[in-house]
């Protein structure tokens, strides 16, 4: 800034001409800030994931190519056959260990060298139905790269809100900090599982359902018209979303 | 039909005229059998009901004087103060009863002469909150008008799923045909009490809730997504239509 | 719960593990119940279906095969072409009967020793036009393997009120206990059947309809405004739900 | 415009003032045929109509008043009691005749002197409710003061289809070219008088109606998905707009 | 009825029996009264359409047939190719007619010695855009069946209100008595017409549009919001309704 | 279980009858377990609130007093002037200790010997604007009931993102273990906070806002499409529940 | 951040501490900038308003009185009659200049020292009924403050598109660079003005309207489908925003 | 308008013929002013634009080739494979240049002789994600054809706001006189680039984003919703309207 004063007084620049450049001094110094913000976010340990729905696979290629270069790990959701076959073409080999979730549609690339350090918090993941298997892998490799701990507990095929008491019972005897429940349809699992357990729960709504409420949003109102404490929601198949927050709480409650 | 062809051929009236009679004669005689039906259906036993809202007290004496003279009782929904001081009034004298339900805005007037004829059916009504009631005691009265006995179960102001379920096992005891359960919020009770119970349930969503799915809306699409089978559901508020369905089924079941 | 106290008092355990294992415990518990309650439902009638969507093949076939072991029938509903070739494959034997219902997505698969017991409950189908077929289908075929008797009444091409009065007056003069009406567009051929029965009648929107309203929210809307006393509704395209209810209904009514 | 470009080839204006110039003019072309085409529009007989709503009394006076110079008669909707009386003070004299209807909301102010031209038209209106009553109270002012005959049968307090039969056949026998029917809650009625009759039908919703489809939507929905062919629509509440188009429809015909 | 009441008194039947009868005869009764009204709707001259959509080739052809007995000529809207070629296989020959408009995906099969009867209604039909042509098409086949003339002016590319003055100065001329109006994205254009003619129009929101507002609900908005009087509106897309309304009025007009 | 069983051998009740009871039993079952739940609940320190919205003023007292008899505390939210007026005339004395938060709308009575357990969790709430206030005065008082400290920062007038930073470092220099970040309009703050702490954060949308998106809507939306990791969701204006679950999450962290 | 850096190689500070005050200096940091960045932006000419709803009138004061400190002007929206008077008594003196604009609910105090600047921008603002004034003057009143010019051209009255191009050829006379366009109902009027004119034109939905697209919902959805090249859209009822855009505009273009 | 009323004097048509005649008139009056309105607008620089969706490749070659003949470029939007086959295979030849924009689906085609006249209007273009570039495009192709400088800054495959700071930096000191904003999920990014700079900022909200507030809608309402003075809005992914909209704004910021 002072420079442009300076020259502004020698007469080397028109006032025109410095308040542009202040102009621009401005928003390069709030967009250094954000930089900075962007390292520390990382440092806390929610890794930046690649989204990699409409990007060509050569694109996804290039991206994964340039965070493995600065960070020895990385994570790429959403993805296709043909991204999947030119990220396992590419690093299928001695240097990297490649884990492929196809379920969850999230591949973890790293550096044989690097390992997810533990944080020591513990989660348990719920699901209600088939359908909700998939955002739940999402939020337990996130998770997982975050250093936690996950219990799981997946419905294998048949309605029924019985089959979710044992598994819960083993989730509170192992400790965890936090609960993520999915749920589609009605959505009420969440707010049961809220009732019976201390811990804080995030309700992730599912895609899942039909006629009126459907794609999720009966499930997502449900969820946010719950009376149960304790309860909280993120948006509609954000599996993502809803691991990092587990994350962030459960390492703390662990420390 | 006949008439109006015969007058045709003896040229009494144009062809134009006879096919301007002939349509409305069709009218009529739609018309005639609606009639009939209507007058069928009082007969089954679902009362008309007078809808007082938006009618001046004046226009409600004179549609509740015009009942009596030919049912010997008369039923006035939704009032306000005017019509029910119109009411008393004119009716709290010798000739007849006044039931006033206050909570559930529902009036009954009988002829002192004149009893509800029991018909056995058993219909159960459970509340979860201070909001579901007006529209409980509305089905109330117009099961009780049909013939029913009806058990009440109404929560008195703290939330808790807990407090259902002594009543619910009372409500079982006594052989209830159908449950009427009203719910707002969430609305998930509908969809608990039928997968407890084994005789239909019938959900009523309470225009209560805030936020997304306010007035009534979440609660409605929690129990049509519901997968619990038995579970029917009316529109929210809808006191009445829920009344005169159990009643329908329950009268049946008891024969 | 008595172990756990004792082994603190013993001081096996800390208090912290002995309150863990006390919520656990707690957990349990409920779920000890909620098991019976399935047993307790399945009893009633209400045949658990495998919905087939979102599931691989192989994924149905291993829990239709764990469901024959059990109950000696299985129910898939919303199959696909692959799913359903897998199963034929496997259980067209003469160990079995295979009953498929192509316009209805329905496979019921028997131990041929095995036949669903008749409870005596008649219930009467209807639909306003092509789409809704498939729907009624579904709802027929729980229907009967809940015992009732069905008498079905499908359009067969032609939009037309009066087709459906020569049919409703065969159900009426057999006996029907419940009639279900399927509606897409306007949805208000369940009104209209109400009015002119005297037994419960079921709506089911059906997802058709165009413009505003379209995908069986103008029919879902219509059936629940409409005034019809004795008209309840489930969600659009719930032939499932419609089928279950009315057969706890109509089975009830038949005793 | 020539006078633009000679000043522009003379000199006295510039290049940009004369584009400036040229703009200004073409909008002013479109304006005086817009202006033509205001009075043809009265001359065929649509009145304009003041609506009050959201003005004050004065403002209102003035307008009427700007009105009945030109026009020899004035017409107010939706008015309120101080609009009102300041008009009733104003104009109830010897030099005007006031037609006031409290029920339609609508003033109609004529010159001693005039009459509206009688065109021949014939119109019925056939409300299913009381609250449907002002919405066609306003119909029938306009179709009166565009000359046409209108009929009405309005029901009177009870909900039952089988009112409208008879006066519909007498609206037949008398010759309706139109009829405008208005409906809230499901919206029915429309669709079956457009079944029963050979003229066009002109559907108005009405914002009555609860829960779902509250407010008018369900009956809007429902008379656009009819399958019955000659109704046709106007927005929730639309009693003007119905009333316009059926005397132009109605007055055509009667020629 | 009698029947049953003489049954009843010689005890040939039960009371329960007789109430069944009784109930079912009533059912009848108003079936064959709808049954009437189905052959007079016919006569006055809106075809009956056969709606392909969601059909077999077969069950096409099976109704066509039917049809084809009775009354000479068939309609069939909305088809797919597999079913116009069963269609033209079958009835490309000496015996019959065949009218098929892909645009409008309709085709008109009629026996070779039957023509529509003229009935002197003349209707004009306006799009704004290439997407409304379709639907302008269905309405106007419709329009030729019920013998209307029709006169068109489809946009043939570019937008542009200016295009469409010329064709409606033509339709004046040629002294159309309705004009159909075709628009979607922000559907201004039949408001525009309505205040340019002084006959009806009838607006057909059409499915286009993007963003807020989008598949022709902006469109629907913007009509029914519409002040021109003289502006009526049928569902998006609903050409078979637009063309159906533009017949009866265009026809009673002609007279 | 055995009694009913016993009962039936002895053939003291029907086979009817043991099932009846036996399903009732079954019920009282699981209401037994929900009681235990609602005690134990109760114990980790979520308070039940009594909402005193659309109840009586002497309702409220009776809940009031059966609560102060077991709990030495009572929370009432949402209050008007009346019931707070009844409360005062009844508490205002020795024994007790009345904090009327005029604008959260909250009273808490307190036995004088008693005081809430201080749990050591720290939780900052941050409004974007005047109508955030009280909602976030909701969340503060339920906070303290469950032995939280609150740090509060509330906009007192102008909008201005800049207001924010300050006191969120303070939080975050006293260590914070939960923001809580109460925003209507378009709702973006609680993401801004999400992106510069690495604490949760628990959005919280205000019903406020106007136009599209109005009444919290735009809000909601808007936090729930967030990309920020660690931020969670409640619904609309609900402060009681932000508050219970920013305790939970706190108190463990803080242990 | 060097200090605290330093305190930690000192051991003044252990690292926990260190790292929770970096956290706090890096949300310091980027609150400097914030703050920078409001009082650049308040340089540029945008004036804070003080948006009075919600406070109470000692609020609004207070907020005003700091205010004038610093800028020696004030400006309020959406004010009460209250807040008004509280005003009007404390400022109505020597010292001040009180521009009180009813209709727009907005005061400007301005001290007698004080002017706004002249910046040679013109803005048209025309109004499509009597409901768009409110809002219209709220944007006038802020584009005068920002030194612009204002044109307005506003119905009085009676709807009519033809009032609108004489004031518009007087805009385009006197060189307007943007014009602002209030329009409710249908909200056609800002497309057509923008294919009148070639300067930019923003559009202003106003909350009128009934029926479907009520609340100025119709008219935002008209403006976005828009084909009109040079039209944009700000929320409903937004004045301030739309005022705010034009003067930015009109200002450099006048440059 | 002379001569028909000349006509009618000398009886060579009736008063009939005449009043027809006479709306025609006034009609292609109405219809040569809209006609001039079209060539002025082309003439200020906004290029009609070939919408190609949902057009046959034949039809888009007829449209282009009757373009190319009157105005030397044409320009083809949302074109498929298909289309674009058909136009490369034509116009790839000496006497044209052609443009082909893969990711915005934009084809440009010149007559080799003409060239785009230069305005100097500066543009800037900012896309928050890889799904909004191809709108980015199409306003960019506009831009370009309404002689535009155009800067423009695409984030190439990772969130993160940061990136964003250095190319505004660089557009502002380049001097843009409008930035335009693309943005999908919650889309808050014109908001923060409004807040930063002092030019108007166009925000384009992108058909992204999922669960509560998908395809575009919560980045809509958001954009809608902001505070930010100097925002405004057009339809969801309309790139053409923005890019429109800014060159009219910057070309007259640049005289």
């Amino acid at each position: 800034m002072k420079n442009i004063l300076k020259d502004l007084i020698d007469e080397k620049i028109s006032i025109e001409e410095a308040e542009k450049l202040l102009k621009a001094d401005h928003i390069e110094n709030v967009g250094e800030l954000a930089k900075l913000d962007v390292f520390r976010k990382t440092r806390t340990g929610v890794p930046e994931v690649i989204y990699a729905q409409s990007k060509t696979p050569q694109m996804v290629l290039e991206i994964v190519t340039s965070f493995l270069k600065s960070k020895k790990f990385s994570i790429i959701s959403r993805y296709n056959e043909e991204q999947k076959e030119k990220i396992v073409e590419t690093f299928q080999n001695n240097n990297f260990d490649l884990i492929i979730n196809d379920l969850g549609k999230i591949i973890v690339i790293k550096d044989k060298s690097f390992d997810f350090e533990k944080q020591n918090g513990i989660v348990g993941i719920i699901t209600a139905g088939m359908s909700d298997i998939p955002v739940a892998e999402e939020a337990k490799e996130i998770l997982k790269a975050m250093g936690c701990e996950v219990i799981t507990s997946y419905d294998i095929g048949i309605a029924g809100i019985h089959r979710i008491f044992s598994p819960l019972s083993d989730m509170v005897k192992k400790g965890v900090h936090v609960v993520i429940v999915c749920a589609g349809m009605e959505g009420t699992l969440p707010g049961v599982v809220a009732s019976l357990v201390d811990v804080p729960v995030i309700g992730v709504p599912i895609s899942s359902g039909y006629g009126l409420g459907a794609n999720g949003k009966g499930a997502l109102i449900t969820m946010l018209q719950s009376c149960s404490p304790g309860l909280m929601v993120v948006n509609i198949d954000n599996g993502f979303g809803a691991g990092a927050s587990a994350a962030l709480i459960a390492n703390k409650m662990a420390k």
